[in-house]
């Protein structure tokens, strides 16, 4: 599939938050607004979306229009557009809807796992191959890019902890079973600085560096950005991230889910590393988002406070 | 001066929420609610409290009970009582009130140094030297331990940015002036992961490894934790921080301040790193103050979030 041209970045935000997040709201947000909210992030920077997710309407009303969603982001050159897809159905819809990159969760506990997706692990990675196979039909250069992202991979609400050889072991089973590459996600908001390092370090050992570069953090307990740094230290670059932190699993009043992209942005731009995003630009995105969803809270520290006096961001600012 | 034993940790945290939070919250807390405070903070595992400044009466009402406060946590047997002083005169009382430790700040942005404690960059050192030979009047085993703190190290809301040589400039003044050590301290919330590593490292190379083993961290724009991590990272050992977050210079509603103890505790601990405090412990603490400041807000992600399933603290629990 024509790939779009990457900016020249040091790190790859790719923003969640039209699907994770509106997944997670309780507000279904109208199609135009989406769209909009699309254009305003791609006009700032933002490179990668996932605008939604292919699973039945009446599951998750909020992401219904995402067929008309992939269709609309797909014509924004330089934008690649990524769909969430919960089995080879999803995928089969995705993959006709034109999306550049296709993700199939696996949550690495089962117990979680049989009862989010209502699947064992055998059957979730029959799917994996179902979806590699269709794939592998198209012609080349028409082919998205396939992403097993495994979940809950630092720890279960249900389970506790998971264990780092299971992980790993998944990990090797999606790249044998036809993935181009795995992501690490901490659903529940059980990571650590320490336990990133080391699963990042333990899944390269099984798949291989190329296999592993992106991971999805959570900010639950506060250690989303701690976390993030972790990650890049340890030579990840690409990034999850949700805008005003919309979405995750929130547990609680105050405990924001998803990685907020405002802060994230701003962490990585003080440290010296291009984003390719423009910080006024994001915050004004999401003042536009806001706007179109007045119920909902919104996170993040550096919209509230603003960027410091003679901050120089790493990513030049546009001069259109 | 008689030091209290240290427990078996890796990373000391300095509670400053008494002193710092304090001071910055409008409410005036009464000084019953604040032993109760030291009390249960020190129960549940805090060796080392900041517990007021020797500043008038006049000018923080709120902290107007220092002496008293000082002289009774020093009744407590392993606990390591700090008080920040604005200068000599502050230094005098402190001393005569039985402070084990006085904290100088020294702010390295010079026009927030007159604009903050109305004094130069000449007369604080000044001030430092004459602590200094106080200091070294009293007998052997009755000195205090005197720490010059450098503030609006990472940068300053008047200034701007502060640079790396003029704090380290600051730095062997300060030492010079007859301090034991140097903090470094993240007033406005200006410092990300690289700074902080890239300062350590620059004030390292110009005073020793042993002259600078803490700093204060601030989460103006949620990199707090972040930079923790990397001063961790560094090869810091001591971190200030504040229950609930309370005070440091909040810029916004919902940006808070200091960092906050209970996810700091929380992140250190998941990592496999002894602060010696029991987090259940602490949420009771936080508990406590919350009642006695009931038109406060308190911050923090694990409080609200619990502790995940199956959690095992590297510090054990305490069987008492």
């Amino acid at each position: 599939m024509d790939q779009p041209e990457k900016a020249n970045m040091d790190v790859l935000i790719s923003e969640v938050g039209p699907r994770d997040g509106l997944q997670n709201v309780s507000s279904i947000m109208p199609t135009a607004a989406k769209k909009a909210w699309i254009d305003a992030a791609f006009a700032a920077g933002i490179t990668e979306i996932e605008v939604g997710s292919f699973v039945p309407a009446k599951l998750l009303p909020q992401l219904a229009d995402t067929n008309e969603i992939v269709s609309y982001a797909r014509q924004i050159k330089g934008l690649t557009v990524a769909a969430l897809v919960p089995n080879s159905h999803g995928a089969r819809n995705a993959i006709d809807a034109g999306a550049h990159k296709i993700t199939l969760p696996l949550s690495c506990s089962e117990s979680h796992s049989k009862a989010n997706l209502r699947r064992t692990h055998a059957q979730v990675l029959a799917e994996a191959r179902t979806i590699a196979e269709m794939i592998s039909d198209l012609p080349a250069g028409s082919r998205p890019h396939f992403e097993g992202s495994l979940s809950t991979a630092f720890g279960c609400t249900i389970e506790g902890e998971v264990s780092e050889g299971k992980v790993a072991t998944l990990a090797e089973a999606l790249m044998e079973a036809g993935c181009d590459e795995v992501g690490l996600a901490d659903t529940t908001g059980y990571a650590n600085p320490s336990s990133v390092r080391r699963l990042i370090e333990r899944i390269w050992s099984s798949v291989g560096k190329e296999a592993l570069t992106g991971i999805h953090l959570h900010n639950t307990r506060g250690l989303g950005l701690a976390n993030a740094y972790a990650a890049l230290e340890a030579g990840l670059t690409t990034f999850d991230s949700s805008l005003g932190g919309l979405g995750g699993c929130p547990f609680a009043p105050g405990a924001s889910g998803n990685l907020v992209t405002e802060d994230l942005v701003y962490m990585f731009e003080s440290m010296g590393l291009s984003t390719g995003i423009d910080l006024e630009r994001l915050f004004a995105v999401r003042r536009l988002v806001q706007d179109a969803l007045v119920n909902e809270d919104f996170y993040g520290f550096t919209p509230e406070a603003g960027l410091p006096l003679g901050f120089t961001p790493t990513t030049p600012r546009p001069t259109n």
